[in-house]
């Protein structure tokens, strides 16, 4: 494992630099994401230095896109009404130029939200984070997970996931024990991380909204964005597992690392390669 | 800043026997509020010694707003059914006596429900609870906030929440750095809390339901029942600051510490003027 | 009180020996369940070692609960498209002999989910779980409870669970100061645990789901999966009220304690007669 080595792409200090300027400019992420998750998700953008508004009603989704910094679709519990919601935001995301990050919770598992996650495709996001399993079924490969669980390694998403970064095209992140992200011409892994954020619900979603804070704050590089999220993620679960007695101290304890991470702690943990 | 010295409206002691009667009655209180609190909106009712029923189905709203204690309408993320339902139970609890708080969410920022809350403002609510934007939103004046934060001032908020408070009639409350509750005719600022809360997400919409119970408790005195939820808020929120290392330790230790403030800590630490 | 006695039915061991199986197998529990305690039931299933999908959108209820290990019907929130789900998930269920559990929140004292409740016995839950109102509403004996609290005793119920657990045919769990479960042949009472649990919302909403994760772990022995659940609760509860402050550190250090407890530790703590 690389230890604090630069990468070609991009050095830990451009992380602290994204970091500083999510810090300096607290972006306000619109999240139209899943019950289970949403206060979660909330919690962990205002931990680390965003603002949250979770306006996911047909009939506002449209009109907040674009006074939002980001915007973040999670498929977790895509009723009905939700999914309106997120057409609309999206569409308008997409007319304003608001970045947006799609996070395709258990498709590939699940017909209905398999299909419209293929609708939300043609909307162009920015970044589509998600685990191996959810990235090979958007990527017409693999049958998907079973619910939010990653049953396929991460290493066996990098063509696929190139290949979906190419043909969208955005930046596709995939999450696991070492997490991959690539624009299709580059690509970046982040090492670290604690498997006790697998012990907690919405690890994962809450991930996905970080990217869209960062890919805000990053503005024209959407690859450094959803670099530093996920690596700020494995520095604050490592900062957090130090004094974690189990899943409830840990998540509480991550909130708090989130919040307490600052830019150079970030340009002197994070493990990239 | 006035160190707990009593006003011409209430001394802390008032509010320490409103604390005391809520721990006497543990009044019922259906809240009808955003998907992303509803969790930390009841675990802040049960801590301080309430009673939560989230009640917000169309078709049962209407038939529980008699036997609740107290109602807690908040704006957050009002899906259609949820406005149904909204409307069912305050209607219901205007025939029935029973007080209700509107706690109007991002209203001036977002169309829909500025209109919706015009809407709910004719049923008459007890309390008027949101923080400066909101409240100049509602009272014609100022263009809302992005989202929940507030962009205004509280004390620029005096006049227009004074002039709201006497056209609905209500009692109207502005959450800030230093809160402001007026029923037109008589104002009280509630000094102190931490700046911690604004790190935890439905820090603002949980104090609404904290309002409601304390009216509750409080009978026929609605101004007394939100300045003493508001100084509850606030002691408790310093408890829990003392010890906290992030916004995660403090939302757990808020939770104790709202359990664990007792009317004689609340008639020794409520700075009122 | 009976100090670590074995009954006739299950000794302390039997229910070590299914947590041992849950933590090998880690079931896949699909829960259906309120808003407010969506979150804290993921993360009350994923502590204890079980897999939670909260897959409740109507067109993918049915999909999931034949590959599901068990299926957690709550009637907390019911909303109208939820309903429709529940009823697509239970009758895919039964279909499929998938395990199911019916959480009648607040049955009894609403007349819709009284109605829905009444549809879905028709359904045959494996395992019916909750307060002594809602089990003798349930029963057609009773006037409901006032949302979630329990205002009947325990032993109040024992006739009418029995009756309940006769007519199904299923499980009947009662859950109070000590928890009584029944097949109608067999009752098993199981003592300790710790009142703060009533002063964290979810508490009994999540040990449902526990229910229905343990269910699906003892296969063929429903009523050993129903009693080890709230054993498993039990033990931990009491090792979490050890070192808690009030209800927030206590409801973190519950999720640490259900990860800690191990089947040794239940094998030794867990008090049932």
């Amino acid at each position: 494992m690389p230890m604090h080595a630069p990468t070609n792409t991009y050095t830990p200090a451009d992380l602290g630099q994204a970091l500083e300027k999510l810090r300096t400019t607290a972006p306000l992420v619109q999240c139209l994401t899943n019950a289970v998750v949403t206060n979660f998700t909330a919690n962990v953008l205002l931990a680390a230095g965003a603002s949250p508004a979770m306006v996911d009603v047909p009939g506002e989704a449209a009109d907040f896109a674009p006074v939002a910094s980001a915007v973040l679709v999670n498929l977790g519990t895509p009723h009905a009404d939700q999914r309106r919601a997120m057409l609309q935001a999206v569409r308008s995301a997409r007319r304003s130029g608001t970045p947006w990050v799609l996070d395709p919770v258990a498709v590939g598992a699940l017909e209905l939200r398999t299909r419209f996650a293929e609708a939300l495709l043609a909307e162009r996001p920015t970044v589509i984070r998600g685990n191996a399993s959810e990235i090979l079924a958007l990527a017409g490969s693999g049958a998907g997970g079973r619910g939010v669980d990653a049953t396929h390694d991460v290493e066996a998403a990098l063509v696929p996931a190139s290949h979906l970064a190419a043909a969208t095209p955005a930046v596709v992140a995939v999450s696991g024990p070492v997490d991959l992200v690539t624009d299709a011409e580059r690509s970046v892994r982040v090492h670290g991380g604690d498997a006790l954020l697998t012990r907690v619900t919405g690890g994962g979603c809450a991930l996905g909204a970080l990217v869209a804070a960062l890919v805000a704050a990053a503005e024209d590089d959407a690859l450094l964005g959803a670099v530093t999220a996920h690596a700020l993620y494995s520095v604050a679960a490592e900062r957090a597992a130090a004094s974690a007695a189990g899943p409830g101290s840990f998540a509480v304890g991550f909130l708090d690392a989130l919040s307490s991470v600052g830019p150079e702690d970030l340009a002197a943990g994070a493990v990239i390669a």
